[in-house]
């Protein structure tokens, strides 16, 4: 029998190729997969609909990740997925396989967090499933949302001179995760060492508990700002605009000197001998919101501390990181694959 | 720091002790976790969500169960739970961990199955995610279900002297499973001889290609009944009647002569010199709808071949088991419970 290696195509190959296959045929199917959620037709509104499937090894290291920030963690990169579809999270159903290495205390941790983040962002746990795995945990998150019919966003309506704008800062996750992964290779070459943390309050937070940005959604309403397209910022703002442009038949011109980076993540980066725009492009797990909007919107938002504009949207025209010194690179996804095992550790819908 | 295991517990001791600590507060959450599915106010009708995950190892052997039936059969679980809610499911959420041991072709065969029981069910795959895992296969799906707000049925409303139904038969999953196990023992001594699985096609049908009772929701509508209470058996039907019997705060006869059994589980069971009853009672995995009915109802469902009256609710009264010979019996739950490693492998919302 025929063998082909998954890797071959990577995780947006796979899927790519999964989808293929798959036609959606309710009347109440609205959107399926390709977005950040899927979009069901519940009569007055929309009901949205996301998953995101978290494994132990793969999307977290329990030696630095404390089970408590874990659940909220999951629950918020759910949570924004939805809010990537301008929608409010109502609900959730939070499976976990556990092996028996997990005692009681571990699992009230972990919902402690799945509690706190429910608590934070008003959606309920509605249900879930509970079952023993033969190795490390696993833990699987549906959340549920609702928008107005007139005012769900998809990837895919990005049009011609829209303004590219993303919500608070890029690259601190995956710096976060640099430092983590630092100390953590200096504690097993010399245990008793205590990690060296000081300093980087923020860049680990924004990797051990990143929040959805369910303020920016409110905010975009009470700027009277529909975006015209918008997904979060999981895999990395290369990757993410890339989708984008592809779903919107759209170029783009991306202006590496507009991409907000806080100070931190630039002094971090230096001492890691890592170029800080490479971080936000490439890093991921921000959990920031990436959209666009017609260019008439640009005076709704520029006083604004919570948005920055990044680029605009090109017909006809390719996919360009427009560096500082002025000359023009073509955006490529070097975001996380899991099936390439790349860097930073997030999926995608 | 103190460290309880999980075993001490069990599945549903764990279950209720998280639950315990969840509380909704969105209006629009009408049930939250405790019945087959959760139940949500979406303006005309209800929104039904479930969810079960499965893992390699746990809830399935690849060394038997083929990619396809395993594919079908994680749909018809979740697709069941929508049933025993008196649902219709609408569409599925679909996640999968696997390690780089699957090939392409595998994951091909796993959507396979996944979408054939999408078609049969009528079901739009419209979501999920797709991650690598350090070990084995892990299935994580979603269901959503609708049903009309005056149809619904609780695990909760059985009524005293309320006739205790069931779909279909009981007890050939577990003797399926049974076989397979005896075959790969078989195989794994002696590397080279075939197994011998003639004469089990419906027993190993049951186990590795089970179906939702999409049929009898609609045939329970078509005869004019509505369910006081409701639930599938994925369990065992001794640990099903537990919760209908715990949840609507009712005793119960169960007439051991009334249990439907089909004839070649009768056969099996004998050559694995176990009792049919204890198989029906405590195998699981038959994905079949145990519900209860006013005592007025059964006019309507005596003529049916598809249903089977096998005992009534009791107020005040014991939950027993009425043997063959008219001895009583408490009747216990020796389902099948991951976190005590018991025998058959289905959990539970």
């Amino acid at each position: 029998m025929e063998r082909t290696e998954i890797s071959k195509l990577g995780e947006f190959g796979l899927i790519k190729h999964i989808a293929e296959d798959i036609k959606t045929t309710r009347e109440s199917t609205v959107k399926g997969i390709g977005d950040d959620a899927a979009v069901i037709d519940a009569g007055d509104k929309y009901l949205l609909v996301t998953t995101d499937m978290l494994v132990e090894g793969v999307h977290f290291d329990l030696s630095y990740a404390p089970l408590k920030h874990l659940g909220y963690k999951a629950v918020a990169v759910n949570v924004s997925d939805i809010c990537a579809m301008n929608g409010t999270a109502t609900q959730i159903t939070v499976s976990i396989g556990i092996s028996n290495r997990f005692s009681l205390e571990a699992v009230e941790a972990l919902y402690a967090g799945i509690n706190a983040a429910a608590a934070a962002y008003g959606v309920d746990v509605v249900g879930g499933d509970t079952v023993s795995s033969r190795s490390g945990l696993i833990i699987s998150i549906t959340a549920l949302g609702e928008v107005a019919k007139d005012k769900v966003v998809y990837r895919s309506g990005a049009k011609d001179k829209d303004l590219l704008v993303v919500s608070g800062d890029l690259g601190a996750a995956f710096m976060g995760l640099q430092v983590l992964e630092r100390e953590k290779a200096v504690y097993e070459s010399t245990p008793g060492v205590q990690p060296d943390l000081d300093g980087h309050d923020y860049i680990l937070e924004r990797q051990l508990k990143p929040e959805a940005r369910v303020d920016a959604v409110v905010m975009l309403e009470q700027l009277g700002i529909q975006p015209t397209s918008m997904i979060d910022v999981s895999d990395g703002l290369a990757s993410e605009v890339i989708h984008l442009c592809d779903q919107s038949g759209m170029g783009c011109a991306l202006y590496e000197e507009k991409i907000p980076i806080d100070p931190t993540v630039v002094t971090t980066a230096s001492d890691f001998k890592l170029d800080p725009t490479i971080c936000a492009l490439n890093g991921g797990e921000d959990y920031e919101l990436l959209f666009t909007v017609p260019i008439g919107d640009f005076d709704k938002l520029k006083g604004s501390p919570h948005f920055t504009v990044i680029g605009h949207m090109a017909e006809g025209a390719a996919q360009q990181l427009v560096a500082r010194d002025g000359s023009m690179h073509a955006l490529t996804a070097q975001g996380w694959d899991a099936f390439l095992n790349k860097e930073s550790p997030e999926s995608e819908d």
